[in-house]
């Protein structure tokens, strides 16, 4: 193994001086910031990014073949900003801007941060986002760069980390390399295992994993940790080393009661006085990467989806129909599922693609990581299990936000309709978990074609779109040649004399069209909508329907809160229109799909019950 | 050690006959359910309960001392079961409503069937549920029942069985016992080790575990096995069975394709004649538990809390502070956080009541789990950590509502309002997630007095509530002999000329407070609304005010749907008046809490603008 001279070792205590004292004054002027959480690591990161291994073009950090760093700790930003600033990769004075409104340079990384891979500050995400990073390579864009993600021994605990410690075992990702950076002490006092390094290295050497037990304070051995590491071809490696929090800082040294804490100036005199033989002008040079970027292969225009207008398909079906189909449409495009894609329907691409799918087994949250970042490589990841079991993944979803994540959610076995598996296998808060997402789109359409539709629409979408099927087969309503789009609906039924407006999405659709043809035989003419992109919401034809009609039923198969019936009275806020929503109110069980239904009170009778007391209100009222 | 009898063994072979008889028929009846996996785990369990070391009374599912028994695979309901009519426990011929509409024997286990510890579905949440019914036994209760798990292979892949098996060593449970189903075959095939028991054999010991690997269908082994577990003193055990799926069954044994599905009528007749010499009349004695109850403590009362107006107090401190001053009011609370006690402020509880406080370590699912195994046994869990990162253990949450769990979730760190730390950080979805509950409480209290006051009032109310506290101090508005209740609200400023009503919640009651100042010296009477309840709201406040006023205002430190706003516009759908909902619409990025909120559009600013706009419109529409 090659070994690093004495004056490299001398250089890299030089620079990893001149970052330690940025830690301090950077935290120290911020007011706040986890100073500790950076000491413990600087001499890792260091030797990592300056000792030869880590290979990256300063100038272009979008270049394909970088290696990529994650902070999965990304509390230590301080230490991030500050090892681009000796890189070069930002300005020094940019330092004094941390954690002030409007700055790059935030509490915990985001992509605002152009050397940020996906924002981190929820723990125990990074690793599985380094498993996308790292698969992307390997099975991907065919590319040997590596992925390093920094471990806090404090964020093994999470599950997550498990999940990602076995995939990346059992897609051999031999270019991943995790550093776990055990400093003993969590937010609160001692971690699980204090400075019992092995009981890391014992855990993780048993899912598969290379692992090496260092000093990381020890430079030369850091260097050589890293070196070793780059030559393991067959299994990814872990580097668990014993650090101390707030190295370098005597009084900050393996005590308590520090954690996320900034010196004050009098204290930060005291210990930048510690940092002796700081040279400012110090700079770290990373190597280059080898200039290899990934063959783009050029779309091919897919054939459009064909359905009899009649017939019964279930959405999920026509998901990975349309997935499929579309791979040559989109050939960025990938596909992953947590072991369910007999049930998802993803199984219909990954016989017709296999090297675009990737089987990520019981394990969502990991899944999320890894489509994270896939996306942040420039794929466009599908991701699918049932729409009740993305609740796992409740965390990895809300961070994606924050990296801008290209993400593509497909949740499957929506609603009671799943029927006599029972109340855990129903999505029935999944538009509300997806709706909270800021700069979420949430489709649900009702049958198969408008389905194929809106999977094509979502995967030329720029941002992370959620699409809700359904396990039971539904009518195809619509025609070959209708469209479809983020923000649509279509109006279905409409006479000039409609007296209320339905307004639906998925089954309910079709719950709506029977209650429909009940009513208007009846001589209660009503309108129905069908509200497939229930985020955006189409204002404008919920604002005719309402200007139309005296009023508006929803109808989902959904609970109550944060659903469509509530995006709709959103919608409509700043002119109000009666609006009664009928949604799964109860709970629910096992049984057939229409008693549930009707049990929930979304069923066509139930549509048409509530229709007659609304007119009878009317009436009384008139 | 003891060895059992052939007779003995071959009495609970004549038992797993009639269980196998039970599960075909059963699923064959209801057309629908998981046979395949019951038949793997059919003699383990048949071991487990028949063989002598599992102690039950049968008569009394309640009975404090009974060992705990759960399916953490809870698709192999049929078994479950088919267990308990064997065992006496429920009649044979209720299996026959097996799925069907309104039986207890659902799809999946819910606690409507009185022998399932806990509802089960999603997997990968049975083991934390057991660590906490052994942590009740081993810390709380001080009885000497031990806890089953059974696993099942696929879902040994979710990040959550590691939770709960790293805690389980921690805390030395060798009063619980796992069983591994290791059958090889997933829902759409093979699982990532196969029959590989070795593989989680060396997984499950590296992190401190007991392990036994045995043949999961050879009945002496099962019953030596389970002997071995009950002798463990200090680990917790797995015992990973190799077995085979579909097992008793040529047809169905060790093959793809029958994940799920129930044999048809002629299927199960050849199926039937396979499972040769059954014996209908054949039933299983589960031995006696000894007689032990808990000690009851019996309440004490606690002193008021006492605040004074205008001082500046965390609602997260008051939270901390009412936990520890009413832990001897309620015996039955315990409190569990997630490795930031001095962040949650729970550490105050845990300082004063250190044997009712458990840290669960950066492992939100995990620590739902065990709160949720912990309210089964009768105890009143307060588990807490950021708002953002419940989002973790959202799936946990949700299917804690089929157990019925009297689970008290307290979110700290609410909203942009925290600051500097960023993004990551901030709990902005939170209300959604936790109203999208079916049966949920959510309560946002906004200042020290009624924060103690509402954790008195979570912990007497049964069922689960949420409790959404802040980071950052507020000034104390109420006075000591104030109430509060859930489904309550507090008008704070009125005066009979009011033009709008201001609806806020936690941070933004005092930023429509200092709106309503100001827009007073304007000459502007507003009314000022403290909806502290968010579920269910005060409905009739809410209709006073909208009558008394010409709109409604809503003003949340949290994204816009699903929280505050959507909540009053849900309890007014029916006499609508105009709503305009301020919340975080913009991504928000590190910076300083006000700043922030102005950013937002929720500050008391903000609030006037939108006042003055709202007026202005009024003037111009009149």
């Amino acid at each position: 193994m090659q070994r690093t001279a004495p004056s490299d070792i001398a250089h890299l205590h030089s620079l990893a001086r001149l970052i330690r004292y940025h830690c301090v004054t950077t935290t120290t002027v911020a007011g706040s910031g986890h100073l500790t959480s950076s000491l413990s690591a600087a001499d890792l990161m260091t030797g990592l990014m300056f000792g030869g291994s880590f290979r990256f073009d300063v100038a272009d950090p979008d270049h394909p073949n970088n290696d990529r760093l994650i902070f999965s700790k990304g509390h230590a930003s301080p230490l991030l900003y500050s090892l681009w600033a000796v890189a070069g990769g930002i300005d020094e004075q940019e330092l004094s801007s941390y954690r002030r409104f409007g700055s790059r340079l935030e509490g915990h990384p985001t992509r605002r941060f152009p050397h940020a891979e996906a924002a981190t500050g929820s723990l125990g995400q990074g690793l599985g986002i380094g498993v996308g990073l790292a698969l992307n390579a390997r099975r991907l864009d065919q590319l040997p760069y590596s992925t390093y993600v920094l471990l806090g021994d404090s964020e093994m605990s999470e599950g997550s980390q498990w999940e990602a410690i076995q995939l990346a075992s059992h897609y051999h990702l031999a270019n991943l390399v995790g550093i776990v950076d055990v400093n003993r002490l969590g937010q609160r006092g001692e971690t699980m295992f204090g400075h019992d390094i092995e009981a890391y290295a014992r855990r993780i050497a048993s899912f598969g994993w290379h692992t090496l037990m260092i000093d990381g304070h020890d430079m030369a051995q850091i260097v050589d940790a890293f070196l070793e590491a780059s030559a393991e071809r067959a299994r990814p490696v872990m580097i668990v080393a014993r650090t101390v929090k707030g190295k370098g800082i005597s009084f900050l040294e393996n005590a308590g009661g520090w954690h996320g804490k900034a010196l004050d100036e009098d204290q930060s005199k005291v210990a930048l006085a510690e940092l002796s033989d700081i040279d400012p002008n110090v700079r770290g040079v990373i190597a280059a990467p080898e200039n290899t970027r990934p063959a783009r292969a050029i779309p091919r225009p897919s054939r459009a989806p064909h359905y009899e207008i009649g017939t019964s398909v279930a959405t999920r079906k026509a998901y990975g129909a349309a997935l499929a189909r579309i791979a040559w449409q989109f050939p960025q495009l990938v596909c992953l599922d947590a072991e369910v894609s007999n049930s998802t329907m993803a199984d219909i691409f990954a016989e017709q693609v296999p090297e675009r799918f990737f089987e990520m087994f019981i394990a969502e949250q990991n899944m999320v990581e890894v489509a994270v970042g896939l996306s942040m490589r420039g794929k466009v990841p599908f991701v699918s299990t049932f729409a009740a079991f993305f609740t796992r993944a409740f965390d990895q979803i809300r961070m994606a936000q924050y990296s801008g994540a290209n993400l593509k959610c497909i949740g499957s076995h929506a609603g009671v309709s799943i029927g006599e598996d029972g109340p855990s296998q129903m999505g029935l808060e999944d538009i509300a978990m997806f709706r909270s997402i800021l700069t979420s789109v949430v489709l649900h359409p009702c049958d198969a074609l408008s389905t194929e539709k809106l999977v094509e629409v979502a995967a030329a979408y720029e941002g992370m779109v959620y699409l809700r099927t359904m396990r039971q087969d539904t009518p195809v309503i619509y025609d070959n040649d209708e469209t479809f789009q983020v923000g649509g609906s279509k109006v279905i039924r409409q006479t000039s004399d409609d007296r209320l407006s339905l307004v639906a999405a998925g089954t309910t659709v079709h719950e709506a069209l029977k209650a429909h043809d009940v009513l208007q035989r009846a001589g209660v003419p009503v309108r129905v909508i069908d509200a497939y992109s229930i985020k955006p919401l189409d204002v404008r034809a919920l604002q005719e329907a309402a200007a139309a009609t005296r009023g508006i039923v929803t109808i989902e198969d959904h609970y109550p809160a944060g659903g469509l019936g509530e995006s709709v009275l959103h919608a409509l806020a700043d002119r109000p229109v009666p609006v009664t929503i009928l949604a799964v109110s109860k709970p629910p069980m096992s049984g057939d799909a229409a008693q549930l239904r009707d049990f929930a009170g979304i069923s066509a009778d139930a549509i048409v019950r509530t229709v007659e007391r609304l007119i009878g209100g009317d009436r009384a009222n008139s």
